[in-house]
Formats: structure tokens, sequence, C-alpha cells
């Protein structure tokens, strides 16, 4: 071997990377699209990159499948569901290895017991131990590329587990942080985080960075790239990853530890959440514990309980108070059934309840070290006619919630006061 | 506890039964027919057996997998058409057992691996190599029924397997003879084995019972109730097996080792394979090895040849033969192809294929202790003008070649005169 030809080598080894990147069930929807996520595997497969594939089950596999279980039982087994769900991943690997196959480059797939995804035995909402990837090692190191079922892994006994929603965006992450992986890229049916969604705001602009914490913010307000927990599980770990499309070549949007030139931006993001809906406890009487009775029984029925406000009595008399808070819409008649069944044990006066509201937040790291924000978005909104129901805030976001149908005009409002 | 109920619990657990049922593809093939299963489950878990039941894929399942395979590669890999196919079963034990628990039956499903179904590295035909069913006694033992998925298995380092075409009855008799069960039912969509093909002749009667090697025969002629090499291991490991109806609760065949009082009964059994083509290599050199040259190579390419005859020469001058043998149809272009690349090496002067063809048999231990089997066979045909084309012999069976449009026919005549 010439001097030149074994530099090259060595500077090819010096350039190539370990990629994660994961694929959703739209970018896997039918065979065509499986061929496509093939031909941008292969891209980099030729720039001498390491690959790892995640894939989720084509859209339309897994509904179709609870579907079945449903017909057969109105609440199955969750370990059964776990056997079953676990299926429509499994199917997606092999055609993608079978796709990759077809284009010449080695590919191999595996489930997620077989890539060392191991979980505790909470059936259909397993959390990750730990992974214990030499297959995946092995299989790299032999030139493959190596795609890993999503959403799936195995309890130490063997037992089949799912992650839950979101779950092949974990196992993207989980994995790019166990094989200490250069790059992950979450690819999406979207460019990248938006300042807000480019429905209502036709000139919203892409990110091309956003915190752990603005992300995770975001993505509990209805900007629903990704769920939070997979996020949380990327800051922990430090795993930077890119959001980004599987329909095109454009850059996306990294996520990453917050850095110093993020703070410049006082906003970074305006979602409106069009999901929630208030119920209001009229004429509580005001003594302890009773907050506590109420946000338990709650809690103990998974009601996701958000925003809580506990107004100012209203009237004189008895002292009593109003309590006020916001959940998921479709829990909202769970929600109601709890507080009717603690009307003798709180002895509230009345419930009220209202669909039609929208939470509209601000969110950006910036906000820390910059004053007057909510100030300002108070203003914005003000001068739109909009009224503000209830308001919550936290280091780095103000949520207000607003009547629904003034919602989207408030989104343009503050996203043209804040971001242009 | 008195002394009645101690004797009634020691009675019970006398009776008590291992029973392995497989249903098929069509017995499981929509959610209501999956709770039939599980009616039909729960009444032998009522009287206290254990059961272990094995399932296929839904009806249509693994084709359309199949399908969205072949949409990307023409000739898939192997590996990951058992990655794919496999889903299919492991679909079919989640769905069952979410059933057996909507009418109170504790139940859990394991996929091949899980069960302890440990195959060679063959993919899409793997061989079982052993079972070790800790977790299938574990599970048993704790009172639940236990839902084996058919067809699949893992080799020792954990690659998943299938066991090709018929591997679901495949797993119920080598789990049959794993656990050491006392019952091995294979439940289908016909009532049993019969002595022909009901919709030829309507008279066709149930086999109460059938020895191994009598199935093995009618399997492998077109009666295609089982495969072969089902039969094979159930003979090698003394699995008593009983084939019978999901459909109703009419008793089956029972399939076992040849008894003295089968021999009583000359013929079985009357089959009528329409699969078959024949292929006549006109004047080919007598000389030594041109046989084995034929068939070797229709072997290495995977042509499956039944019957092989060398017929007297025509003509004069140099000494020739002509040599015929049949082949699925299907394979039948894939053996011209092999026959024609063998032109110059073997030099004979023509090929003559037959498609319209149907290979005749009768079957049954009886014909090793009588005599005259053949001549009366050979008789009935005569007398309903069939000719016969090619014949072929073993000792429990009688093979004739003849005109595919006089086959059924000829079926209800040597049914009428063997069988009645």
């Amino acid at each position: 071997m010439s001097v030149t030809a074994s530099f090259i080598g060595e500077a090819q080894k010096f350039c190539m990377a370990l990629i994660v990147q994961k694929y959703g069930g739209t970018s896997v929807g039918n065979t065509d699209r499986i061929k496509n996520v093939a031909a941008r595997v292969a891209k980099y497969h030729a720039q001498g990159d390491k690959i790892v594939v995640v894939v989720s089950a084509m859209s339309g596999v897994t509904d179709g499948l609870i579907k079945l279980a449903k017909d057969i039982a109105p609440l199955p087994s969750e370990r059964e569901m776990d056997m079953l769900l676990a299926t429509g991943e499994q199917q997606t690997i092999a055609l993608t290895a079978i796709a990759l196959h077809t284009i010449g480059i080695p590919a191999v797939s595996m489930t997620g017991a077989q890539a060392g995804i191991v979980t505790d035995g909470v059936h259909t909402k397993a959390k990750i131990h730990n992974i214990t990837p030499q297959q995946v090692h092995t299989a790299l190191d032999a030139g493959n590329v190596v795609i890993v079922a999503g959403f799936q892994g195995e309890t130490a006994a063997g037992q089949i587990t799912t992650l839950g929603r979101g779950g092949s965006d974990l196992t993207a992450i989980a994995l790019a942080a166990a094989l200490k992986a250069d790059l992950c890229q979450i690819y999406t049916d979207v460019d990248g985080v938006y300042t807000t969604d480019p429905r209502i705001v036709p000139n919203a602009k892409k990110l091309s960075e956003i915190s752990y914490d603005e992300m995770l913010e975001l993505a509990s307000l209805g900007a629903k790239v990704m769920q939070s927990r997979s996020v949380e599980f990327a800051k922990k770990f430090g795993v930077v990853f890119e959001v980004r499309s599987s329909l095109n070549d454009n850059p996306g949007t990294i996520v990453k530890e917050e850095t110093k030139s993020m703070e410049g931006v006082v906003v970074r993001g305006v979602a409106l959440d069009k999901n929630q809906a208030k119920v209001t406890l009229v004429g509580v009487p005001d003594k302890p514990g009773v907050a506590a009775k109420i946000f338990k029984a709650l809690g103990d029925a998974t009601v996701n309980v958000d925003m809580i406000i506990q107004n100012i009595s209203h009237g004189t008399g008895t002292p009593a108070t109003d309590i006020s808070f916001t959940a998921d819409k479709p829990d909202l008649l769970k929600a109601q059934k709890v507080i009717e069944g603690l009307k003798k044990e709180v002895g509230y006066r009345e419930v009220i309840t209202a669909e039609k509201i929208g939470k509209l937040s601000i969110v950006g790291v910036g906000m820390k070290s910059h004053t007057g924000v909510a100030g300002k978005l108070f203003e914005t909104l003000a001068n739109e006619g909009v009224n503000i129901d209830m308001i919550s805030t936290s280091e780095i976001k103000i949520s207000v919630v607003i009547d629904l149908a003034k919602g989207e005009q408030a989104v343009k409002a503050v996203h043209a006061a804040f971001i242009g």
C-alpha cells in the first residue's frame, strides 16, 4: 500500500461517523416510502458512516392491531397488547432491511430485544433500564446498516414490552446515548421546529437550534413534534439531536444544551394548545387540605391536570374560594366524574366547565435574563381585544388561557410582536 | 375438607390431561373465529385439562406481508422474511390470549422463542433442533392456558427463524413430544381424513384412524390435510394426534402407529393429485450415468421430482431409451430449462411435456399382506376406459398417471371398487 492510499484510509476513518436515524410511521407508511428511506440511508452509507436506523410501525398498522384487539375485548391485557403491537415495528425493520439490500447495502434488522434494549416490566409504557448493544456493534463492525425496531424492548426475564407514545423517538435517543453516536436524526413529516405553527402564521421561521428546556416546554404545549420524555432523556444523557424532514434535504432543528448565544433570543416560539378544557369549582370552603383532596383524586383517576389557579373568593359569608384547573380535553368527562364524587366531601357550590378555550404560550430561555416579557404579552393581547382567563408562568415560559375563537388571531399578534 | 371432596379432588387430578391443540389460519381468520377458538379451549379448561394452544397467522396476513416484501424486492432476504413473517403468528397469539381473558380464563402468549423452540439457522425452512419448554411448564403450572406462535423458532444465537410450509403443525407435534402431552389435536377446516375427496365421491367415509405411513403417503399425494414432515416427526417421536374440525364437535381421525387391526383394510384411501406435470426425454443414449446427470441437475435446481420411469427404447440404431418423470406443475418451466441445459451433455433427441395429467393413488398398509391389488386397480381403470401412462408402487401404495380429464371418473370407480 502506498503512503498516499494509507493516508486517505486514515482520513476516511477519521471522518466516519456513527449516526442514529429515526423514521416515524408516516415516513415508512408504504413500500415506496420505505424505499425512499433506504435511498436516504444509502447517501450516508456512501460517505462511510456507520448507520443505525430506528423505525416505527407503518402508519395505520398499529391502529389496525388495536382495532382487532378491541373487537375482542374493550380492555385487553397490557402484556398481550405489547405482544401484539410490537409486531408493527418488527414488520417495518424487515421491510427496510429488504429495501436496503435491493440497492446493494448490507443491512440487518433487529427487534428491540435483539438490539439489547432492556426495560422494566410496566407493559404498554415501559421504561428503558439499560441498553447492551453488543449485537448492534458487531453488525455495524461487519459493515451492516442496522435497523432497530422502535417503541419496544424486553424485560430481563424475556417479556416483550413497549415504551408507550413517542416510544420510537426514545429508542433512537437512548440508542444514540448507548452507542455514543456522533449524530442523532429524528426524521418526521415537518422540516423542524418552527417559531409557531406555519399553518397559522405563514412567515413562521424554522429554528436552526433550540435548547432542551425550550423544546420540552414546546413539546408539552401542543407543538407536538416530540414527546417530552424523549427530550428529557436526551437532556439527561446530553444527546444532541436534529429534528428534520424525511421528505426533503433541508437542514432541520438541532436540539441541544442551552448556550450563551441562545439567551439573546427572548421568545423562541409561540404555541397554541387547543386540546385543553377548563373546570372551575365555585364556592369551595376555604380550609386547609381541600386542594390536596381534589388534585389527589384527579391524579388517582389519571386525569392529566395542567394549569391550576385559585381565585379570590366571591361574595360574603363563610370564607369560600374558586378553584380552576385545565386538563386534556379527552379527560374532561373523567374529571367531572371525579369532581362530582367529591361534592359531599369538599362541599363546593357548583362546577363550571369550559371546552372552548385555547392555551397560548411563549417560550424562550432568554426570558430568564429579560424583564417586561409578561407585560408585553398582556399588552399585545389587550390590543387585540383578547381577554385573559388564566395565567401560568415558569422560568422560560408564560402561558395564558384565552377564548378558543380568538386563539389564532392572538398567535398571529404575539408572533408579530416577539418574533416578527 | 370432607373425605368425599378430597376423593373428587384426587379423581380430578387423575383425569387431568395435558393437551396440545393447533388451530390453522382459517380457524383464527377473524376476531369472531378467534373467540370461537377461545370458547373451545374453555370447554377443555373446564375439565381441568392443561392446554397448550398453537396458532397460525390469521388467514391472509402472511400473504399480505409477502406481498409487501415482494413490492420492494423480487427475492427478499430469507433472514428478513423470517423476521417479517414471524409477526403474523405473534399477532394471533396475543389476540387469542385476549379472547381467553374475556371469558375469564388465565392465558399467556409466547413466541416460538419464548416457548423454547430452538432451530437451526436455515431461514424460511428451519429445522427444530430441540425444545426447552421451561417457560411453558411454569405458565401451565400457574394455571394458564399457554398460547404458542406456530411456524417459528429461534436459533441458539437468538435469530428468529420460520419452519416453512405446514410449520404450525410441526410446532404442535414437536411441543406435544417435548411436553409429553396426552393428546395432540390438529384443528383444521375439514372433519378429518377421508377415504377420498368428498367433493369427488359424496359417500367418501371419514376414517376414525390411520397409520403414520398411510397418512404420509396421502399427505404427499394431494390429500393436503398435513405436510409430510409433521407426520414424519410424529412418527419418529410416537406422537399420536387427531385431525379434526374447528367448526364442529365431530370426532376426527386419529393418526398413530400401525396396528394389527389396520392391516385388515386393504385400501385406506384413494387420492388424486392434479398438480403434477410429466416430462419425457426421448432418445436418451443408453449408457451409464445419464440418469444420474439428469436427476442430479434437477435436484440442484430444487425441482421436486416424484415418479421416474425409464421406458424400453424405441426404434433401432444406437441403443437409446426414453426417460419420463413427473414433477410439481409449478416446477415445470424450471425443469424444462434444466433439461434444455443438458441437451449437449446428455444428447437426447427431444423433450415432450404433458400438463394435463393426474396421479391417482391407492394407499393402505393392508397391501403388504394382500395380493392382487394392482391387478384389481388396473382392471377397474380398464373397465372405465382409462389409459395408464405411468405406474409407480411402494409397499403400501400404488400410483398411476392418467389423463387429467378422466381423473375424477377414475377416482369414483376405484373408490367404489375398493372401499364402497
